[in-house]
Order: structure tokens, then sequence, then C-alpha cells
């Protein structure tokens, strides 16, 4: 598979606590460079971000990040200040303990009230596959398909381990056609993103992928 | 030190992503029997738990966790709802990008905006000191000192490391004397609590002393 191609997909993404305006700035010039799909960072750092990119590339934000466990009130509220500060795209993690319930209507009614708040943005659902069993992992997968979010998402990159490639062809298996993957933590090398995107992932959550085309110019 | 002055001034704590409600009610039952200062929970179980406590226990939240890089509008939200809900005292993350940046005026006053909305109510400001420099961690002390929090917290206990003897020495010397001190994450036992104490800690956010207790009477 080509670069340009692999770029194309890529949320460039820059979520450390530390993170200061010069480096967030600094990885938007790369997203623009590489053309790539996003960049995707704090929710503090969304105002100036966009007014520093205008239209020239989406904004992505992550909402109830990474624990997920924020009241629903609270996702809907940040999401709405998000939307209002720029942000062109949504990653809300679930309520993991919800899951571990079987509350699977509540994460539903959650998904659907932050997709309103959205005002027709896209929205992609973090259902951090480390912390779930394989049961859970389908059950989400069906969760998400019945509801109005746009993505499946397998990870924050904050809790044990990020994307696997089991988990996207489990996702590819059980998704319903209009629900898109995102396979995001842990995706190291272009042979990697590769096969990712051979199994079924139609975004990648990566820095990784333009630091090393940055680091082969240098 | 005896274990009664220790479970006094403990905040009894579970703040695992996948926690179930039969987890947070278990941590309020044991909070009961051994008398805790609090307990320190998610903010999607604060309505739940308090309705099950009652005025029995104050329950403590957590606001902008772990990461700290929501905007200062989604930290305020967050606190209103908790305390509709029913929180007691408030935990919340300062922005780390901003003491990277300098920025300690806007952390201040993003403080006091909590603060306000916390309705009387206890505000501990946590600035995540494995993450700071020395110099970081002295200016943070003097930023919360001057601010209207009432507490400054070490830890998360979502980072590279809990609290140290030395973070809590030098909170002691650098805070003014209306600014009190808790220590969060990794105490491991009942010398460690008492050595957090002796060096000027007046809270511990911890669940391991309270089942250390447990385990003995089993």
């Amino acid at each position: 598979m080509n670069k340009k191609a692999i770029f194309e997909i890529v949320d460039h993404t820059l979520l450390n606590q530390t993170s200061t305006w010069a480096q967030i700035k600094q990885l938007c010039d790369d997203a623009c460079t590489y053309h790539t799909a996003s960049v995707c960072i704090p929710p503090s750092f969304v105002k100036q971000a966009k007014e520093y990119l205008g239209e020239k590339l989406p904004v992505c934000t992550v909402i109830g990040f990474p624990n997920g466990y924020n009241t629903t009130a609270t996702k809907v509220f940040e999401t709405k200040d998000a939307i209002q500060n720029g942000a062109d795209e949504i990653d809300m993690v679930i309520n993991i303990g919800w899951v571990k319930e079987g509350q699977y209507d509540l994460i539903a009614s959650e998904i659907n009230a932050v997709k309103d708040a959205c005002d027709g943005k896209l929205l992609k659902v973090i259902i951090e596959t480390c912390l779930l069993s394989e049961d859970e992992k389908i059950n989400m997968c069906k969760c998400v398909s019945a509801s109005n979010a746009d993505y499946i998402k397998t990870s924050t990159g904050f809790s044990t381990s990020g994307a696997t490639f089991e988990d996207i062809a489990l996702f590819a298996k059980n998704v319903s056609s209009g629900l898109k993957i995102k396979a995001a933590g842990g995706i190291q090398s272009f042979e990697d993103a590769t096969k990712f995107i051979e199994l079924g992932a139609n975004r990648l959550g990566t820095s990784r992928i333009v630091n090393l085309a940055k680091d082969a110019l240098e």
C-alpha cells in the first residue's frame, strides 16, 4: 500500500497530558505537510488549533477521555463545547463499568445523546478493547452498530494496550456495514498500518506514522 | 500512630475504569465500617452513592480526571453536575500543559472558577507531581496557595507514579499555612501512611489501607 493512501486515513494524534501549544502547532504543521485525515488533540487546544488551521484540516478531539466514567450530562456538555470551539470530529469513550454491568441500553442512549450534540459532525466511539472480554467486544460491536455513531474505535492509548490485529478482524466480522472502524494505539510501522487496513480499519489513530516519514527525511 | 486516626483522614478510593456499582457499594460499606473521611469515586456513580450513603459519609469525586486537559468550561460544568448529584468534595486535575507553558495565571483562574462551582464544598487540586520538575512543583505550591482551593494533592494514580515522601516534604515547605495537603497513589502500608502524615499530609487517597485492615480480619 502506498504511503500517501495511508496518511489520508491517519488521525495524527497528540494526547499527552504535558503537551504544549508549541507541540500541538508542530503536529498541525506536520499533518498539513503529509495530508492526514485530521489532527486529534486535547479539548483545551481545539479553539487555538481551529484558528490556526482554518479549513485546511479537520480538528478531532476526545470526550470523556480516557476513563469514560464521566456522567452523560458532562459528555454532552463537553461535546457541545468542543463543537462550538471548532471541532470537526469527536472521539468519545464509553462508560466501561456499564459494559461490566451489562447495561447496553444505557450505553446506546449515551452514544446517541453525544451524537445529537455533535451537530452533524463525525462521532467515533472508543470501547477500550484491552479491558473487555471477547463477548463484551462483540456486544459492543452490536451496540455501536445499532446507534447513530459513525465509527467504532479500539483504544484510548492510555490503558493496558492499544489496537490488535485480532480486534480489528473481530470488529470487521461483527459490525454492521454502515459502521466504520478506527484502530488506535500501538501502530508502530507502515507494515502495521497496512495490515490494520487490510483487516478492515478505515482510520488509524497514531503519531508514529507521520513521525516515521519525517525521520526518513532527516 | 493508631489506625483509627489514620482511617479518619483516608479518602477510600476506587477509580478503576471498569468499576461496577457492586464494587462501589462495597467500597461505601467498607468506608462506613472503618469511618474513613470519604469515599472517592467516579462522577457517574456519585448520585447512586449519595442516595445509598445519605449523610453517613461524604462523597468525593474527580473532575477533568485524569489528564486535566479538558476546557475550563467543561471542568466547571462537571463540577456543578457533581455537586447537584450530591458530591461533598471535589478533586480536580490542573491543565498540566499550562504548567509547561508557564501559564500560572490561567491555572489560578481555572482553579477559582471550579471553586466557585463547588458551592462551598471542599476543593482539592491535583498537580500530578510525577510529570513536573521541582521548580514547577514549587510554582504550583504558590499558585494553589494563592487560590481559593482547600487542598493541594499530589497524584491521580493514573500517571507514571504516585505520591512520594519527598513531594509531601516539598509541599509542606512551600504551601501557605491555610492550604492542606493530600497524598495520593502508592500508599502501600500503615507505615507509609504514618510517614506521609508526619511529613505534613492532612488526607490520604488510597484503597490499600482499608483493604489491609479487612485482610487482617480474614
